[in-house]
């Protein structure tokens, strides 16, 4: 008889066959685009070039860290992350739609976004505008579809109601307004924390907290989750503006210096470059702490909390 | 002993205190107006302006057409109107998104809506993108958290993927695409009956039949309303094309004659003034041959029906 052993959980996640956590993640991105690029064929007839707008800018690449979010969330609450495509597609169509209208002359004025010119250079404004509205209309859609969620359509209409408060008026909309409100504007730390924790970090938190509410996964749980999305979510932030003051625009596939050049408050101008460092740190840590809560294999978010503040673009 | 009688529904249904058709749409209105105020103040904690530029705009009154015909279908089915608050509240918050958008200089570049100025005008167009953003994300928020709607999550994310549907790349976004592609063009009636399909066809048309999806009405009585919407939707935007020819700018609240100022092809211009009316007035018509199939109340719906072509802004 071979009783089971009690190290057996700890033999399995360093098992030989598993992917580290860098090839986990290039695996979920590869996996992740073809979802997506399905998830935009099925929009039904489209008119003009509205879809392929859409699909200039949602199928861009990018570092894709909200899906990538989504399908670690999912592993260290111990699901099949094949079930979390509709989720991370839905977050990821806001995102994408999000940059569409950010960079709008009425907004950022930008004209180069992923080493590319952006959708309104490309389509002109009212398609522009036009393809962020359908793309957030498609992220519904796709929720609504989406076949795993409605296994349980309880749960799927708490996934709803949470990205749509997380993209609305007190989450990502609202914080591009405190953004737009804030050029020319001396603001302190806390007050720009605040606008990041809306702008970019409402959706970044969603992103690892829509698959508890998928899995009806317990309060402490969801809350460790949430926790470490809050978390994540504004070292990346800091991060992004300690970029646009030391990587090449090459590496971030954008204008370098942008923030300055807009006489837009950021961490570095606020904090310092290197107290900004620091604090992206602690972050990332306080991140890493709150994942002893949960059941699975946490080893894809920790290694993402990481990559937040590592990634050199 | 008194058996009951075969006339009896008739006989309800003519009963001294039951509203006209036209007052009970001002009792309708009137109750939605506080419904719909009631959902804008839920948002959470709204950075700047954005919540009053999204009151600004989703308040300001207007005919409120698409929550009439969501009662409408509703009594039309045999429901309380009452449980139908969410559903129509979230359909009206995207069509006052959509005129939002509409109004941009980007898109249609209008300074006068409803006898005020624009939304833009006001805030800026920086926050009025920002606030038709956030009013779409908030019709799901609140199709997502109204109570009446989640004792059947089925059925509600059923809602959510049809409202979702048609404002998007296939519905009215797409429209919106067809309508600014046709300005400078000739374009036949056909096409010009498509592109009125998805711009505002679709939504009006989801709000006769999203009350059948939450009522999980039988096909035949969905496919009615559907086909009721369907007429409904294009003889209102026939005559809203009338409308503009013939009505003063203080009856319609925005400038007249502004389809041939900006060279945009519109019924009277393609079919001739008479014969835009006579197809308003057949397609009336046929919406109201389909209301025979509903189990309920129809005179809200048939009335409705004929609003939509005798209204005088």
């Amino acid at each position: 008889m071979n009783p089971p052993q009690a190290t057996s959980s700890r033999v399995t996640e360093t098992a030989p066959d598993t992917p580290s956590p860098s090839d986990q993640a290039a695996l979920w991105r590869q996996r992740f685009e073809s979802e997506l690029e399905q998830r935009l064929r099925e929009t039904g007839d489209t008119p003009g070039d509205l879809l392929e707008s859409m699909r200039y800018s949602a199928l861009a690449g990018g570092k894709r860290m909200r899906p990538l979010l989504v399908y670690g969330a999912g592993q260290a609450l111990g699901i099949d992350v094949d079930e979390l495509h509709g989720i991370a597609a839905a977050i990821e169509l806001i995102h994408a739609y999000s940059l569409i209208h950010d960079d709008l002359p009425a907004m950022d004025d930008d004209d180069i976004r992923r080493g590319r010119p952006t959708n309104h250079r490309v389509y002109g404004q009212s398609t522009a505008i036009l393809a962020g509205d359908a793309l957030q209309a498609l992220a519904f859609e796709v929720l609504a579809n989406d076949a795993n969620l409605s296994q349980n359509p309880a749960a799927q209409v708490r996934v709803i109601g949470a990205v749509a408060h997380a993209c609305g008026a007190a989450g990502m909309a609202g914080g591009q307004v405190l953004d737009l409100a804030a050029i020319d504007k001396t603001i302190d730390a806390t007050a720009l924390e605040t606008m990041h924790r809306l702008k970019t970090g409402a959706l970044i938190r969603v992103s690892a907290t829509a698959p508890a509410l998928y899995a009806l996964a317990p309060a402490d749980q969801a809350s460790a989750l949430s926790d470490y999305g809050a978390c994540v979510g504004l070292a990346f932030q800091i991060h992004d503006d300690v970029l646009d003051v030391t990587a090449s625009s090459q590496q971030t596939g954008k204008p370098s210096q942008g923030d300055a050049a807009r006489n837009k408050p950021a961490f570095p101008s606020v904090l310092g470059l290197e107290r900004s460092r620091e604090r992206a740190s602690e972050l990332v840590e306080k991140a890493t702490r709150s994942l002893s809560e949960l059941p699975g294999d946490t080893r894809a978010l920790a290694w993402l909390a990481g990559y937040a503040i590592r990634r050199e673009g």
